[in-house]
């Protein structure tokens, strides 16, 4: 049968990844395109064909299981999430009803509340998104719905002009809502951050009483547990205290940071955490589940989240049913078609126990203050610059690791590193610093 | 080593798949909660348990792919496809760099072209969402700012009131985007329908007309090629002319319906559907590629898409890159990390060619054709009324098939009958019929 060969071959190309030396194989996108025959044609392919095709798939794709995979918040494979993410592909359903997906519909709660139990709450609310900008524009929805609900039928014309507050580091899916939602990108007001890249609480009073005096009004803020480039931790509990006090709306985007909640070390990044309103919490990125992986998590318990997005559609939440409605989770989304994210998160979680997440979290620190020990034992670290690019140029083309690299503030061009993979040894954080250096050697 | 083993198991339960003779094995709630243990804890699991655990996810969960689900707008299974979707696991990645997903890049463009070539586009633009609801979601923004596009910066408040306008059996996720987006659901100016469900198109130009004594600004027409209950093509080209006329966006929400396009017999049902300015389009519905497949088309060639929703993050979309950056495609996108949905699409289409597909649609019609010939037949399929739900409970609690029953409009509750599966024969159709004939015999 077609899908029994092919799916051996696949396991055949799985197994092949490991041991590839290379992170990705560069092509010119000209010649790529050429080698790959990408075109779609009237008639079918023959089976010998097609299996070449997967192989040529997989050999020109980046690696981003390898080790040596640093370029993104997400790396590393783990094989209990990946036969979780088969299994979500075999069953192939949509997370709407009870009657569709019993089993999804209950693991999902289950995931969800143990998620929020992390954070502090006991009880709230939630639901997996397609990604954390979609997770952080579901909090500014449902921000912008509680303090002003007639918005859903009215639209932003019955409201005064909003205000959203964020630090200069957090990640841009803050400006992608404020642009989607109709609140404009002018309305996003940035606190100043530190050195480190956290924010300063004292700004954000300021910032927030300099939106007043322009006559918005404040609804939203929007803090980060692990920005995107320099990984810093927004101080929580002093933006609680404003947003007490001005009540307003304390989000806390924790895509990147909040798998430290496992850790009872690294925890206390992020305390304070239990006074925020709504979480983002990423498990595709530190927790390796795989993409899509996101979570919005609340603590409200009055379904907010429900009646700021039900449209109650009729041939799908019929009232009439047999069952229990309040588990046809579906109209809580925005979606309507949902994909099951939750089963490779929970398959994971049940083969390596929170204490299995929570080593996996206090390894990945420990290799990243084996590196910034080493890089402050060598010269040459401190500034990239210029080189940046062109040694990236060729790392790509050599294949031998994956880093980015950017600018940010006043500062050039510089790597960013990130290093969650649990394959990961002390070697490859040495191999990594060697490498920089060998590509950059006479620059 | 654990994935090989796990692996195998999963393959086991994909092939146990078909011969299963239930669609589902009906669990009430807490019965099933019970039976899957569902509870994440500190300590993993052995082996053996976990291998138990994966047995009962796929045991208790609806099987989709199993020719007698009739329930939602997807069901069936194509190997090729699937075997996309396992290789789109195991390669994880993201959609938004060439540097990160040089094939998918690639891939992404070659799919959308020739989707847009089927709607009968030369060129064009578009891309891959999580869903049709976030398809539409994207036309209404992109409609939007064509119209207004300091509305980016600004937000609603610098705006008129808007109108959006939809046919009374459109699907509910305009209501959601008109809510999500600030433009409030009261905006959104229902168009009646026919007794086939079908825009009337003079009702249109009346209801425009309406909307603008109300002192609002018409911008979006959301046209559907396929309603989600009966099905219904709504006339393309008078609500073109309409458009035309008036300057207003035209979108066809062809999420369903869209695959008629790859029918010569069928592709009829669409015609004047070159005359939008956006259409949706879900492979994973008709086409079955398996969930998540959904495609926004623009005919746009001035890069609306990325002026609309790109953030210009300098970590991800530096532009000082050794290669073309117009090939990051991920700022057209509202989301930031973005899953692989163009390879199990490219992938069955390499297999089956144009020509495959369009086979597989024609045979959906003739499928369909014969039911209602069949339905004719037969006494007492005209209402179903209150009976539905109790026939619903009785097909669900012994999982003999599944398909789903709603009341609209005067009508009373009417099973809604979807047929994709290219499993499926006519010996099925029957069987559908007599199966509601034997489990609703006694009421």
């Amino acid at each position: 049968m077609v899908h029994t060969t092919q799916c051996c071959i696949l396991m055949g190309c799985l197994c092949l990844f490991y041991p590839w030396s290379q992170v990705c194989e560069w092509r010119e996108p000209e010649e790529l395109a050429a080698l790959l025959d990408l075109e779609l044609r009237e008639n079918g392919e023959p089976q010998h064909q097609l299996l070449q095709r997967i192989r040529d798939v997989a050999k020109y794709s980046v690696k981003t299981n390898h080790p040596r995979f640093f370029n993104q918040l997400f790396a590393g494979v783990d094989y209990h999430a990946l036969t979780g993410r088969f299994l979500t592909e075999a069953l192939n359903t949509s997370q709407y009803t009870y009657e569709v997906a019993p089993v999804f519909v209950l693991m999902e709660d289950e995931v969800l509340s143990k998620l929020r139990s992390l954070v502090g709450w006991a009880e709230g609310d939630g639901i997996f998104c397609p990604g954390g900008t979609m997770s952080n524009m579901y909090a500014m929805n449902v921000a912008r719905y509680r303090a002003f609900p007639e918005v859903k039928l009215k639209g932003m014309w019955s409201l005064p002009r909003l205000a959203v507050f964020t630090s200069q580091q957090s990640h841009y899916s803050v400006m992608k809502a404020a642009a989607f939602q109709g609140i404009g990108t002018e309305n996003v007001f940035k606190v100043k951050v530190d050195d480190r890249g956290c924010m300063i609480p004292e700004d954000l009073g300021e910032t927030i009483e300099l939106a007043k005096s322009q006559g918005a009004v404040p609804f939203f803020v929007h803090a980060t547990s692990g920005t995107t480039v320099q990984g810093a931790f927004d101080p929580l509990e002093p933006i609680a205290d404003i947003c007490d006090r001005q009540g307003l709306w304390m989000h806390v985007d924790a895509a990147w940071g909040g798998s430290v909640l496992f850790s009872k070390e690294h925890k206390h990044l992020m305390r304070g955490v239990e006074r925020a309103d709504s979480v983002t919490w990423n498990p595709h990125k530190m927790m390796l589940t795989g993409l899509q992986c996101s979570a919005i998590l609340l603590k409200d318990t009055t379904h907010l989240l429900k009646h700021c997005h039900s449209a109650d559609a009729k041939y799908l939440f019929q009232q009439d049913k047999f069952y229990d409605t309040s588990l046809d989770t579906g109209d809580k989304s925005i979606q309507c078609g949902r994909k099951v994210d939750c089963l490779k998160l929970w398959l994971m979680w049940k083969a390596v126990g929170s204490k299995g997440l929570e080593e996996r979290v206090d390894r990945a620190f420990t290799h990243t203050r084996y590196l910034v020990e080493e890089m402050q034992r060598r010269e040459g670290f401190e500034l990239i610059g210029k080189v940046a690019p062109v040694i990236k140029e060729r790392m790509m083309k050599q294949g031998t690791m994956m880093l980015g690299y950017q600018p940010q503030g006043g500062r050039v061009n510089f790597f960013r590193m990130i290093v969650i993979s649990p394959q990961l040894s002390h070697q490859d954080m040495t191999f990594c610093l060697n490498e920089i250096e060998r590509l950059g050697n006479d620059l």
